[in-house]
């Protein structure tokens, strides 16, 4: 079996993906890992944690190999103004997006088996004249297929029916569509990519108290459980609705291999709280495998070189071993 | 200074309260404890468990004294229908709720300094035909007053603005006069009960990323920024909106003395993840402190001895806390 083939993708150039990039290419590697960045930016972000970085084109005719540490091969996506750490610069708003295309491309077209990414920052690719309300949604469109957003550590995996939604309008959201394509994909995704025979769904109420039989709300009774009644008609073992404040209980998380969650602030705090280095942030449902960081650009750290670089290690690790699973198949 | 003098109440005599209040009848104690409940019901427990219990009438004219292991004062409040375990018997909910406001006028009184409660069981009272939300919502109405849930372990103190409402309603609740009203009672309980002098609370917002600059939602603009701003030109020091995601993880905990979160669960996940055993549940607002264990009445454990004391054990140590840091000002 070939190396598995990674495309890597930095995100905000003035943050501190660069820096956890120029980190991570000295990891010892089972896979090959291609970086979607402007070299000189990389080269400054070595030069701060004065380590090497040897950067060598991406050439794919070559036969993927695991490279030495301390090397990246590169697709060069240049920059039109040098970055300043710390200070997310608009006019490469739209060098930052081409990177995710590009290397997105690269994943859907088959040269690369899997996609890694580093922080972007929402506010300067808006400021640069580009509507952008985040990376998950981005390769979703790219690739025209429905998406579910999935956190994970070493604790928990947490899926989410809805995203970066308006508290008010959460509510309206929960619809049997919605529930039955967030399950739909992440039953999938834990089959597939986690290797799950037979996986057991959480599935969290809207309500407080999942509702208290309707004592307070009905979504329960009206929508939630009757979608999950068909879905395990066709088979799959979920468990729910269940009231968020107990369900994340240690005792009670060891017997779920993943709890989906109605929205945001419902199912990442403790997400958070019980692992925040070591959490990765998945988009199931995509042809390839991609796995971000759970963190933003930091841009205080920027340029420092103290960043911590766990989520990003975890993010290379979590995707390298789904596109093996993937290729094994 | 005199011990101070605690009125406990079991809570729904089939469920594991009575057996609990048995276990922490064992422990050594600084305070006095009487109990507000039915006789023959403590004793059924006391054997289940094989523990000693000796019942000494409540007689008010006596000092408060700290009793001794094994024995418990008691406020007789006979159950019309013998209760069997595990299986809640409409006939004795106004039994149980004349428990609890005994014990809570004697608290208003002046004759007991705190309340300990264990969990009522809402569906057996509704269904005994009395309308009851809950232990807190009870006791605010007897004492004519406003109050705030707080729940608490070692780890976090989190404060609701709001508790069991459906979830769709919760933007709307979210008005400056709730807001000013959780605060300010949050910030007078970390002064008075727990001898805080310039506590810092940590507010978050009501949208996922506490709304991203108005970008997920607007009130974290339009409605908790005013109304933080106008607490802090009173001189209270608040730290927000924050998002809730990021606000409870363990290196930004160490810096709140509470987290005043918008609605249940958002606040609750990590609390009891984080310590679910040790977990209390305070009513701030009242008159004298009431603590009550952070679980449910646990039927099918009832009447087995299995059930884990230490939340109620907790309950007591923490009301003993506060009413002897109150009586000592």
């Amino acid at each position: 079996m070939r190396p598995v083939r990674l495309a890597l993708v930095p995100g905000e150039p003035a943050g501190v993906g660069p820096e956890l990039c120029v980190r991570l290419a000295q990891q010892p590697r089972d896979h090959a890992l291609t970086v979607f960045a402007d070299a000189r930016t990389l080269q400054a972000a070595a030069q701060v944690l004065q380590q090497p970085l040897q950067l060598l084109p991406f050439d794919r005719s070559r036969p993927a190999a695991a490279d030495a540490p301390g090397t990246l091969s590169l697709v060069e996506i240049p920059l039109p103004a040098p970055p300043s750490f710390g200070t997310p610069d608009p006019r490469n708003a739209a060098a930052v997006v081409r990177a995710l295309h590009a290397a997105a491309a690269g994943c859907l077209g088959g040269t690369f088996d899997g996609l890694v990414t580093g922080p972007v920052h929402k506010a300067a690719i808006n400021e640069g004249g580009i509507a952008y309300t985040g990376t998950t949604e981005l390769l979703a469109r790219q690739a025209g297929c429905d998406v579910v957003m999935m956190l994970a550590n070493d604790i928990v995996r947490v899926a989410l029916v809805t995203t970066h939604l308006p508290l008010r309008a959460v509510a309206d959201a929960i619809t049997p569509q919605a529930l039955a394509d967030t399950l739909r994909i992440t039953h999938a995704a834990l089959c597939r990519d986690f290797g799950l025979a037979d996986p057991v769904i959480a599935v969290l109420g809207l309500n407080p108290h999942a509702g208290e039989a309707g004592h307070l709300g009905r979504e329960e009774l009206d929508v939630i459980e009757p979608a999950l009644d068909r879905l395990r008609a066709q088979g799959m073992r979920l468990v729910g609705p269940l009231p968020a404040d107990t369900a994340f209980l240690p005792g009670k998380l060891r017997d779920f291999d993943a709890v989906v969650a109605m929205y945001h602030d419902q199912g990442l705090p403790v997400l958070k709280y019980s692992g925040f280095e070591q959490a990765v942030n998945l988009t199931l449902g995509l042809p390839y495998p991609r796995v971000a960081v759970d963190h933003g650009t930091a841009l205080d750290l920027a340029g420092s070189g103290r960043a911590d670089p766990s989520s990003l290690f975890a993010a290379a690790r979590t995707c390298a071993a789904i596109a093996r699973l993937r290729q094994s198949v």
